[in-house]
C-alpha cells in the first residue's frame, strides 16, 4: 500500500480520494476549503496544512486542480516539487493547458523527481465507479510507477507519450467532440426545418459517412437514443462549462503551436455563447439549443 | 422488363446505365454530349433526339444531372414532364438544391405523374459495382413502384420522407461528414504539432467520444487507415469539389430554411478555398492539407 | 411627367410611391394585398387588376418586392415583361439574388425591354424623404432614361455596371457592414471584460485602423453616438431581419460564384440565429446582445 | 534628461532606442544578441550585462520583447523588478497577451515600483519617424512621469486604463482590423467575381456603411487605394506576421476573459493559415490572397 498526498478534493477529486482509500492506501489529503477537506478526513485521510505538507514524505502525488494556474501555483509556488523525495511520482489529473503542464513537468524535472501529466475523461460518475480513463504524459517507467494506483481510480490508461501529451491527447479528442456535437444539431436542427423525420435521419447518419460516437452515445437531439442526455433535459454526463473549458484549452494549445483549427476555434466560440447565456451546468450536447435558437 | 428514358450520362449515369441494360431493361438514352451519347448506344441503349423523346412512351426516367439548374431546364423546360405518360415514374437522381427538387416535383404533382428525388451516395465504384445508396423522397406507393429499378444500380435504398427529403437527407449527412474531415483535420495537425504520435491519436480518437465512420474509413492523414485515400495521395473516393459541392447545397437549404449552421456555413467556405487552390480533383479529405498548410 | 406602373406597396414601397405622386407622375399601383393597394389609391393611384395590367401602356414599372422568388414570378409568370412595351423601362427596386435578378434582365432583354435592377439602402426613413441610394445594373442608357424618375425617390443614384450588379455592389457592401457589426461588438464586449472603458475604446479605434462608418454612426453598444440605435433599446435603423436576408443573399451568390467567405458566412449564420431568437426586428446592431449573451 | 535601460534591441527597438539617444537621454542597453547591443552601443549606448544591470540606477526601464514569456522571464526572473530602485519608472512597450502584462505589473506594485504596459502601432517606420501611437495601462500618475520619454519616440500617446489595459485596446482595435482586411478581401473578391469593377465597388463601400480605416488606407487589393501595400506586391506595412500574433493574443485574452469572439477566433486561424503557407512577412493585406486562392 502507497502513502499518497492528494490535492484538491472537488467534485472529481471526492471519489477519486475515496477510492484510492478504499483500495487500503493512505491520504494525506489538501484542499483550500475547509470543508471539502473535511470530507475526506471523515472518509479517512490524515489533513495536511499545505500543499507542501501534502507532498512530503510520500510515495505518490496527487493533484485535481481547475486550471493551469493553480498547477502552476501548487507545484512552483508552493513549493510541492521541492518537498517532493527522491522518489516520489507526481501525477496531475487536472486538466490544463498544455504550455502549464510542460512548466510543472519542467521544474520536475530539474529537481529529478519524476511526473505524469494524467488528465482523465468519464466525469463524476466514472470517478465513482473507478472507470475513469487517464491519458498519460511523461516517460514510460513513470507511467509504470502510477498504474497500479490509476488503475484504483480508473479503467483505461493510455499512455499517449512525453510530458504534456497526456493533456494534448485530451484536448485533440475533445475538441473533435465538441465540433461532432455542433455538427450533429446543425444537422437535425436543418433536417428537421426541410421536413425531414428525426429518426429517419438519425438512422441515415447512423449507416453512412455521418456516424460517430457522439451520435450514437450523445445524439443531441431527443428521440433517437434513449439513454442520451437530450432526452432528460439534457442533464449533465459532460458539462458544457467543461466542454467549453477544454475547447479553449484546445485554442491556447492552437495559438502556442501556431495551428490553424478554425472549426474548433469557432465552437469553442460558440460553446462559451451558450455558457455565458446560463446553460453551463446543462450537458454539452444542449449545444443545439443554441442552433435552434432555444437557449 | 421496363423501358427507361436515361437523361444525363456522365461519370456516374455510364454504369448506371449499363447496368441497367444488363438487367435486361431497355433503354432511351439522351445526353447533351453526343460522345456520351453514343457510348451508351454502343452498350445498347436507342439514342433518343431530346429529354423530351427520352421520356415519351417509357415505364421509368431517370435523370443524372449536374445541378438543379440543369434538373429544372430537363423536367420544366425541356418538356419531359408534359411528355410522360399517366403511369411513367420520373426518379431524378442528381444531387440538387432542395427547391429546386421541390420545384420539380411540384410540377409533376400538378401534371399527376409520380416523381422521386433519389440522390446516390456511393460513387463512380459504387456505381460500378452496383452498389450505390439512394436517398429517396415522394410517396411510399412511388418509392415501392421505383424500388426493383433503383435496386439493380444499388444495394441500399432509404425512403427519407416526401418529395425532396432524398436530397435533404443526402445534404444533412454529407455536412456532418464535411465538417468531420476538418476537425480530424485540425485534430491530426495539431496533435502533430504538439508532439503526438499520430497512431497514439487515432487509437485515442476511435476508442473515446471523437471517433466517427470518418476517421476509421476516411482517416485525413496517412498512417493509421491503410485503406484511406490519405495513403494514396489522396486519389479520389469522393471528390473535394464533389464535396463543396454539397456544402454549398447544404448551405442554400439553410438559407431558405433560415437556419443557423456556422459550422456548416465555414465548411462549405474552406472546401471552397481548397477547391479554388486548384485540388477539387484530389479526395475530400485532402481538405488536411489545406489545415496544414501544404496544398 | 411619366405614367408609372407600380408593383409591391409594402413600407418601402408606399413612400416611394407617394413621392412619384407628388412629383406629378401618374401610377397604376399593384399588390397582392387589398389594404395595401388602397392605401396607394387613397393618394392617387390607379389601381391595376393584376402585375400584367399595372405593366400595360406605362412608360416605367417599378417593382418593390420581398425575394427573387417574387421577382421571377412577377416578371416571368404574370407576364410583366410581356405585357411591357417596346419603350418600357423596366425597374426593379427589391432586394434580390444576382442569380435571380440576371435571369429576369435575360427574359427582358429576350424581348427587346431595357432594364435595371435597382435595390435601395436608405430604409424606411430614407424612401419617406426622397433620399435613397439607388444601385444600379444595367447598361447606360437604361441608367439614364431611368434617372429622373430615380431621382425622385433618391439622392444618390450609383450606376454599378450591368445587370445584376446593382444587386451584387450592394450585398458586397452590406456583407462588410454585417461583418463590422459583429468585430465591434466582439471588440467592446471583450474591452469591458477586460476593463476597458467603452469611451476609451471608441475613442482608439475611431483614431486607429479599427475605425469604420459602422463605429462612427451605428456603434453597436450604446453610450460613445448618442444618436445610434444602441441607445434607444436597438429601436431599429436598418433592421437585424433585413441584415439576416442581405448577409444570406450575399451567401447565395458566394456559392454560385464558387467564392470562399468565411466571414460572411459566418456573419450570416450568426445574424440569422439572432433573428430565430426572435429579435429581428431590432436594429441590426444589436448582434451586440447575441455577443454577450444577452439576447 | 533621464538615464534610461533599454532591454530588447530588435527591428523596433532600434530606431527608439536610437530616437532616446538623439534626444540626449543616457542609454544602458541589452539584448540577447550581441550583434544587436553592439548596434545600440556605435550609436552611444553603454552595454548593459543582464537585464538586472541595465535596471539597476536608471530613471527608466523600457522593455520592446517578443512575448509574453520573454516579459515575464526579464521583470519577473532575470530580477529586473528587484533591480529597479524605489523611483524607477518601468514601461513594457512590448505587444503581449493581457495576463502576462498583469502578473509583471503585479509584482511591480508587490514591489513598490510604478509600471506601465504601453504597446505601440505605427510599425518600424513609424518608431523612425519617433511618431509611434503609445496605448498605455498604469495609473495616471506613472502615464504623467513617462510621458516626456514616451514623446520622444511617439507621437500620440494614450491613457487607456489601469495596468494591461495598453494591451488590451491594442488587441481589441487590431482584432477589429484584421477582421476588416478579411471581410474587405472577401468582398472584393465576391465582387469580382460577380462581375463588379473593382473601382466601382471600392467607391460603393466608401461612400456606404462599408466604409473603413482599412479601405481607405490598406485596400486590401491593388488599384483603388494607390499608396497601399496591394499595390506593391503586399511590400508589409504591417506584417501578416504581426496580425496573425495580434489576433493570437486578442484570442488569449476571449478565452480568460471568457468572451465568444467568433469572427475574431476565426481571423486568427485564417491568419496563421496565411502565415503557415509561408507568407508571414508580407502585409497582412496580403489576406486577400488566401481567399483568392493565390497564396
Amino acid at each position: 500500500m502507497a502513502s499518497i498526498g492528494f490535492i484538491g478534493i472537488g467534485n472529481m477529486g471526492r471519489p477519486m480520494a475515496r477510492n484510492l482509500l478504499k483500495a487500503g492506501h493512505s491520504l494525506k489529503a489538501y484542499d483550500i476549503s475547509p470543508d471539502a477537506l473535511n470530507y475526506t478526513v471523515q472518509v479517512g485521510a490524515t489533513p495536511a496544512q499545505s500543499p507542501k505538507d501534502a507532498a512530503e514524505g510520500v510515495d505518490f502525488v496527487i493533484t485535481m486542480l481547475p486550471t493551469g494556474a493553480e498547477a502552476r501555483a501548487v507545484y512552483l509556488d508552493s513549493g510541492v516539487i521541492a518537498a517532493a523525495g527522491a522518489d516520489t511520482v507526481l501525477i496531475d489529473s487536472s486538466t490544463i493547458d498544455v504550455d502549464s503542464a510542460r512548466a510543472v513537468h519542467k521544474a520536475a524535472a530539474d529537481a529529478g523527481i519524476a511526473m505524469l501529466d494524467a488528465p482523465v475523461s468519464g466525469g463524476v460518475s466514472g470517478a465513482e465507479a473507478g472507470a475513469l480513463t487517464f491519458m498519460c504524459g511523461g516517460d514510460p517507467e513513470t507511467f509504470a510507477k502510477a498504474r497500479p494506483i490509476l488503475g484504483v481510480m480508473g479503467k483505461s490508461l493510455v499512455h499517449c507519450g512525453g510530458p504534456g501529451l497526456g493533456q494534448a491527447a485530451k484536448i485533440c479528442n475533445n475538441m473533435v467532440a465538441g465540433i461532432s456535437m455542433l455538427a450533429l444539431s446543425e444537422s437535425f436542427v436543418m433536417g428537421e426545418r426541410l421536413g425531414l423525420d428525426r429518426q429517419t435521419l438519425f438512422d441515415v447518419l447512423s449507416t453512412s459517412s455521418g456516424g460517430s460516437w457522439v451520435l450514437q452515445n450523445m445524439c443531441p437531439v431527443a428521440g433517437p437514443v434513449p439513454s442520451a442526455p437530450a432526452n432528460r433535459d439534457y442533464e449533465a454526463a459532460f458539462s458544457a462549462a467543461l466542454m467549453a473549458k477544454d475547447l479553449r484549452l484546445s485554442q491556447a494549445s492552437a495559438q502556442s503551436s501556431k495551428t490553424a483549427t478554425p472549426l474548433g476555434a469557432l465552437a469553442a466560440s460558440l460553446f462559451t455563447l451558450h455558457v455565458n447565456r446560463g446553460h453551463g451546468a446543462l450537458d454539452s450536447t444542449s449545444i443545439a439549443k443554441l442552433v435552434d435558437g432555444s437557449d
